[in-house]
């Protein structure tokens, strides 16, 4: 019977005398002259084994990677990772690893480049450190639909393949689709707000969205998984940023229940629920300000240059600001000036468009990072008509959202959480990159 | 304070003399005369509202779905649909339907045509029994990553677009990506693989898959939900049947359970989990030999015409048979010809692909139709090597794949079913069309 690395200690207190088996991938290989010891990885961690003699298999000695099924008794050894390890009877290989591999999966990923960590993508998923990252990332899709779905979210899956951009714009890929041309949805934003409309009332999707921006930073992937949520019958952007912080309250405690292990690995914290609470929402206009007031902490009073918008400077000052004001660096800013937003965002100043300055919408920021954009929109189809001109938009050119308005839709709203950043941001890794499986990049397609 | 609709009966016992307010779509209306029953349709279902008067706002005559807001007492009765009613004191809209509705959103959806439900999708889709599609897939979909949490399975989130297509073929879209094309995924085959191969063993994916497939049939669709599963450490395909009737008991056990309104709307039922157990397992050759004898009692023996293959009327016949015989129509048709499985999967007789006739491969067949195709995978790298030219690959063709097995990788295999196929068979709908939201076919990508 198989027994798993994390219940070795257990089979040694229960099982001694019984032979166990275990299977996995050979992490480490360490000779001793008379004795050998092997680190064995399976999907629950490591487990140590022992060998009498080298370990040799009917292709020769036994290779790193290579993937073998080992009986013999469990025995408790303080000294062994884990606390016991297994005295190996007898082995066999299941699949060799050649043994020119290219890639040191054992060796400390901090000590690896980005590159080469994405050059050599299949054997550096095999690091446990960087399956940590994953195993993380699936605790926190898993935890984001399960706090919305306790909330009457009926969760959604929407096409990635339309007819034209929803909200224009030129960062758009193209689909060759029969014979013309899609492009890939860059948000689910539409077809969120249709099955509000539809009378679902509350819904949330989980799903690849593209982006084809051309700047390649640490902080941009060109295809992404968005965590979506649009809710109707709300007042204002504050009911959203109320239910954020309820979603992310449940993923974090989720992480901390699920994860201690890959949250210790990485030496990360995930804020406490109480914390969250207490995030605080910050209109724009003072955001900036309290931006530029840290700004001017650190270079001095005197120094010119300022910071005239939401700019990765200012979201990194901001959440500093709130960790050292509030506890917790964590800030919503809300009230995004009209510019910044796309044509659907509904005005703050209601039936006055013409007038108004800002917006119901707001940003998450989190560890100095934006993870989160959102707002409410229109639904009135009156003042969305009316609005469109001054955005140079024909509401011929909309007849998608002229019709979702048409028929009666209620007060409406939601946001999308990137899971790679807010998968980055608990773990505190350099780069959005990874914490994608495969990511995507200007010049990566492979694996 | 807002009441659902389906709470509505519980406000007219425990709360009768306290106003309380119901949100919602305007889903009918009749005018008696002196007083006027409106139905209201929110997340939760339909409340019978009873105006003294006409109802009005300052637009004039209350509209079909109109979104509106009404306050009352709540009032048992038994007359009412749920058995109770909300008397209307005062109400506001707070979104005007125009009153050129082109589709009848609260007509019997069954007395529509495919083609009219779907050229007014935005609209379709507020009809109470479209929606309930939609909640019985999100239960489902929920139900599938449930299942295999429980069995240790992380959940997985691959790229959709491929440097170039893992299974070779032509039913494939091409996607401009910066200055080249690559293509949309077909499946996440490949990453799934990858995965397992990489230590966590057990994985499984919700994600969109993308065929080009030019046939416009009930059983097709351009772009549908993928559920899928990868495991490793099997012995053969035998072990991922198991797992997945262990899966599809859970699934139709959460969907008795959580949606029961759901079912009775399409006058559906699940098998019981009991009965998903008996589901029989036939070997290829057999189940033609059955799909045959079927045929020729409907037919009569001597009819001349034969089933070579497992088509849709071979598919039909099979489930039939089984439900005849085992008391469910759910049938595991395994051990399908090379010929008809790709590159990758497992000989049926080890080591001797050469004369391999058959493969550890399956299809789940569901009420007629294939909703699941498996199969235990190659994980030996010689042998995949040697097998590849039979296919007329090279293995400089495969660089992927061939990196996959060549650093130790366990005996594995997976499944995929179709979300949308699975959810029209468990509710008896035409096509699989009308398990998609927004379907995508060689006609349609709008909505």
């Amino acid at each position: 019977m198989r027994f798993l690395a994390k219940d070795l200690t257990t089979a040694a207190r229960d099982k001694k005398d019984t032979e166990i088996e275990v299977s996995g991938w050979v992490h480490r290989i360490r000779d001793m002259g008379g004795i050998t010891f092997v680190v064995l990885r399976d999907r629950s961690g490591l487990a140590q084994l022992v060998f009498d003699q080298k370990p040799e298999d009917s292709g020769g000695a036994l290779t790193l990677e290579s993937v073998i099924c080992a009986s013999g008794c469990a025995t408790l050894n303080e000294k062994a990772p884990g606390g016991a390890e297994l005295r190996v009877k007898s082995f066999k290989t299941l699949s060799k690893a050649a043994p020119d591999l290219p890639y040191q999966v054992n060796a400390d990923i901090l000590k690896m480049g980005l590159e080469t960590i994405l050059d050599n993508r299949l054997l550096s998923l095999r690091n446990p450190k960087v399956q940590a990252i994953f195993k993380v990332q699936a605790t926190i899709a898993a935890a984001f639909a399960e706090a919305l779905r306790k909330q009457d979210f009926t969760e959604i899956k929407s096409s990635k393949l339309v007819g034209s951009g929803t909200e224009g714009g030129t960062e758009l890929f193209t689909v060759e689709y029969f014979d013309r041309k899609v492009c890939l949805a860059q948000s689910p934003q539409f077809y969120k707000e249709v099955m509000v409309a539809s009378g679902l009332e509350r819904v949330f999707e989980i799903a690849p969205v593209y982006r084809a921006e051309k700047h390649d930073t640490p902080r941009h992937l060109n295809e992404y998984v968005s965590l979506d949520v649009e809710m109707g019958f709300i007042e204002s952007e504050k009911d959203l940023i109320e239910l954020e912080k309820n979603v992310l309250a449940h993923i974090f405690e989720e992480v901390a229940q699920k994860n201690p292990g890959e949250l210790e690995m990485w030496n990360a914290r995930v804020p406490d629920s109480g914390a969250v609470a207490n995030a605080p929402t910050v209109p724009y206009d003072e955001s900036l300000r309290i931006a530029n007031g840290e700004a001017a902490k650190t270079r001095g009073a005197g120094a010119s240059s300022r910071i005239f918008d939401m700019n990765p400077e200012a979201e990194r000052l901001i959440c500093e600001w709130a960790k050292r004001e509030h506890g917790i660096d964590l800030v919503f800013v809300n009230e995004f000036p009209r510019r910044y937003r796309p044509f659907y965002t509904y005005p703050l100043d209601k039936g006055e468009e013409g007038t108004a300055v800002s917006t119901m919408s707001f940003d998450c920021l989190f560890r100095g990072l934006e993870i989160t954009s959102g707002g409410r929109r229109h639904h009135d189809y009156n003042a969305f008509v009316e609005t469109l001109p001054r955005f140079g938009i024909k509401s011929e050119e909309m007849p998608g959202y002229c019709a979702l308005l048409k028929y009666g839709c209620p007060p409406h709203g939601g946001f999308a959480i990137g899971l790679e950043r807010l998968t980055e941001k608990i773990l505190g890794l350099s780069s959005v990159k990874e914490a994608s499986l495969f990511p995507r990049d200007r010049k990566r397609v492979e694996p």
